[in-house]
């Protein structure tokens, strides 16, 4: 009588399949449109309405993997995705995460799997000295790194442990009873206004602090805002600053920031979700100046360090503060090894109890790589945005709008809005490339964002010269008929 | 020159030994310990403490997943893993989580990749017909359900929503004002009063109701609670009722705490985590009983329904009150699909921006078993812990401390609370079985959960045995020397 499950044996067959076709589609990526050009709905229309009640061939699923899934795909793997940020990935990684979803291990705590926490731990204190980050981020010293999912959670988590130590630990408690007032810059990521939110503290609590010709924030006017807001009985208690903000990689002067928050007793978050992966050279790390005066910091391993998602790196300088904060223990948790507190248990260290084994993946990452191979590729990710940098310098018709720090280019059209808009939207709509836009300043500006583990020059060269063509394209489209 | 990347021949050859590896792993997997034996900090011992300049070979990793990882990992997959609550995997869940890795999307609108959100709302229909759940949780009502990490992340979701609801709209923008309270019973999962914490509601502000002999929530004193709150001028507005506590596994009656929050005006987040897989069965919905009272509903395809971790489906009663709630948009996210309001963005269904392609696996698991094969295993998982039940019924020194209404089992040693923490560990030591601890009425109670995907009733027969005979063992030794 069946029982139902794939055997081990038809496992290593239908494994090996998958195998050879996720090969085969980073072999053939490039022939597929970039952005999913399927209209909405039309997915869900391939799929059956009703659930089957008899298993089905893995060949079936295989199938329906091509004709149905792979349509609706945007490749965030291909070399030719330049938009957001990027989550890029590698084999080595989908190999470490493959060994992670076999093993099956939930590390809530030390005990379920004394290895997930503690590969954690050290690759989180390698990656303090891969990136010459603070000794305190340290789990030998007074901190430690944990494994979140995205840097949304992280701000989050960051923000309550500011919370409570702003309110002596009452918060947790009480609720939110205080005037508790948080900083950020007009270009601070998104996630922030929504940790704010979440945390009970109110968007109308956020103070948006204006930026520099260079979109960092000013850090005189965040002063003065603390100092209005103290004179008017609010409790000032936390800042973000952002290494490489999400809409044109502005770098916030974390030095000054990080003094200000010092002397005013604020906690000090730094969001280097994308651009922190550039700590790894040591030529970008002026970048990160200042960063022993925060409290916490994150960046990205899945989006620029080859890790697939998701996998985010959340260091605080304290981490007692951080466990007072988010500790809970129930009697079907207790046992004896967290008992004595010679272990971590990182459920104590973010909102989720439940955690997956995501440092394989990391772990085959760095030895794969080794620093050198990853300072190779970061390397030449942020030369080709440099060079691509210049040739929309040289050309007429185009503005670079900021000398870009790293591997994201802000660059325009020097026509108005809308025509930047449709270049974008007729570039999409080629398949053969895919960036993003945002707004600086009230002008429509398209991002290149130069970080997929395959783009090389060619694609970005690519990439410029089907953007020049589709401008003059639309150029000629837009010359009124009299003159044609 | 070397670029460091793996190629994909090679991924093809490293892949299907991984492949082989994951195989063999389950081919072998009752010979580990199931509670991992290692000490804390040998697992770092082992490991370097510089992170590696250069590469090193997928050999050396594979060598040292096998000396260092396994003897620090804990076997969530051992059918002999009887411990919390399981999160069991299976081989179609691992695949489909491969190909995932493999496409490397990141969902957090619908543009940035069609197919992983329409095959998630799709999914999550289905199971809505396959678990008989309310219409209205369905995408094409009112309703939809998202997948979350994990049931703490739903409940968080879930009080944000409600809290915002409960001040119209408001908590989000001027932070908590109101004297919100919200209420579970004494058994509820640790993960609400966190999810109180980080709301900036207070924990003082969550009621613990009394229950009954079975361990539910009394509803009489869940209403009596709310009028002395409302007298007291509190503002009641959310209540948690559980299909099967982590303790005891205990029912609360969802039916009347649902009348009980439609009059006081609550909202109603029902968290089946574990038991809710059960609902596959028609035979086991009677405990859903008035479900259809219920704003959000969440339950883990992660814990019993063979799809590895994470996985935790959420599903809301009226989406337009979630969205309303978590909604950000900023420019460099804007898109035309999203504009029209023709799609779903799942960034706006919870906390996070970034999201997983988790539903391939989900797809895999429901189209490999199909809904007769899921069926199968947790109807075969319920009647092997009834068996297990009636042995402990029939043993005299032992007793049942609750009829299973599942697949968790309640039992203790008719001795002490130190004989039974004694029991358990003498257990644990051997690495035959794991089950763990809670205490219900000041009594150690242990709990044996049948759920592990390859668990058959041999597995828990040896078990018994095994638990029989530790403790015969352990009365001989206790037994004062002039006796012997």
């Amino acid at each position: 009588m069946t029982n139902y499950h794939l055997s081990p044996s038809r496992f290593r067959e239908e494994g090996k399949k998958i195998i050879d076709w996720i090969a085969d589609y980073y072999e053939h990526i490039e022939k597929y449109p970039v952005l999913s050009q399927v209209e909405p709905g039309s997915i869900q229309a391939a799929l059956p309405i009703a659930p089957p009640q008899k298993g089905e061939s893995f060949d079936s699923m295989l199938n329906d993997l091509n004709e149905i899934i792979l349509p609706g795909i945007t490749h965030w793997q291909s070399p030719n995705f330049f938009a957001y940020f990027p989550s890029n990935a590698s084999f080595p990684s989908i190999l470490g995460d493959l060994v992670s979803s076999g093993l099956g291990v939930q590390g809530m705590i030390w005990a379920t799997s004394p290895a997930a926490t503690e590969l954690e731990t050290r690759m989180l204190d390698w990656l303090v000295e891969m990136m010459d980050m603070p000794e305190k981020f340290k789990s030998t010293s007074t901190g430690g790194g944990v494994i979140q999912d995205t840097a949304s959670t992280s701000a989050l988590t960051a923000l309550i442990a500011a919370r409570e130590r702003a309110t002596k630990f009452e918060s947790n408690k009480s609720g939110v009873r205080q005037k508790l007032v948080a900083y950020i810059s007009t270009q601070t990521h998104s996630s922030l206004e929504k940790a704010v939110k979440i945390a009970g503290i109110g968007s109308e609590n956020l103070r948006l602090i204006e930026v520099d010709e260079l979109f960092a924030m000013k850090p005189e006017l965040l002063e003065r805002q603390i100092q209005m807001d103290r004179n008017d009985g609010f409790l000032p208690f936390f800042v973000c600053a952002t290494i490489g903000t999400t809409s044109s990689n502005a770098m916030d002067p974390v030095r000054e920031i990080g003094e200000i928050c010092r002397r005013e007793n604020c906690w000090l978050h730094v969001d280097a979700a994308m651009a922190g992966t550039a700590m790894l050279c040591p030529e970008f790390r002026y970048l990160k100046d200042g960063v022993e005066l925060a409290d916490s910091y994150t960046f990205n391993p899945h989006k620029w360090m080859f890790t697939n998602f998701d996998c985010d790196v959340f260091w605080v300088a304290n981490r007692k503060e951080l466990i007072h904060t988010f500790s809970i223990l129930p009697e079907y948790l207790r046992n004896k090894a967290s008992e004595t507190g010679e272990v971590f248990d990182y459920r104590d260290w973010h909102i989720q109890l439940g955690r997956r084994f995501r440092s394989l993946k990391l772990w085959f990452v760095i030895r794969h790589y080794g620093v050198e191979g990853l300072q190779f590729h970061v390397r030449k990710h942020v030369q080709i945005a440099q060079n691509f940098a210049q040739w929309v310098k040289h050309d007429a018709d185009f503005e670079l709008v900021l000398n870009p720090p790293l591997n994201l280019v802000c660059f325009r059209h020097k026509s108005n809005n809308d025509f930047n808009m449709r270049l974008m939207h007729a570039v999409h709509n080629s398949g053969k490339a895919f960036f993003t836009h945002t707004k600086l300043n009230n002008q429509v500006v398209l991002r290149l964002c130069v970080a997929q583990t395959h783009t090389e020059e060619d694609h970005v060269e690519k990439t410029w010269k089907l953007i020049q063509q589709t401008a003059q394209n639309l150029k000629n489209q837009d010359r009124p008929e009299k003159l044609s």
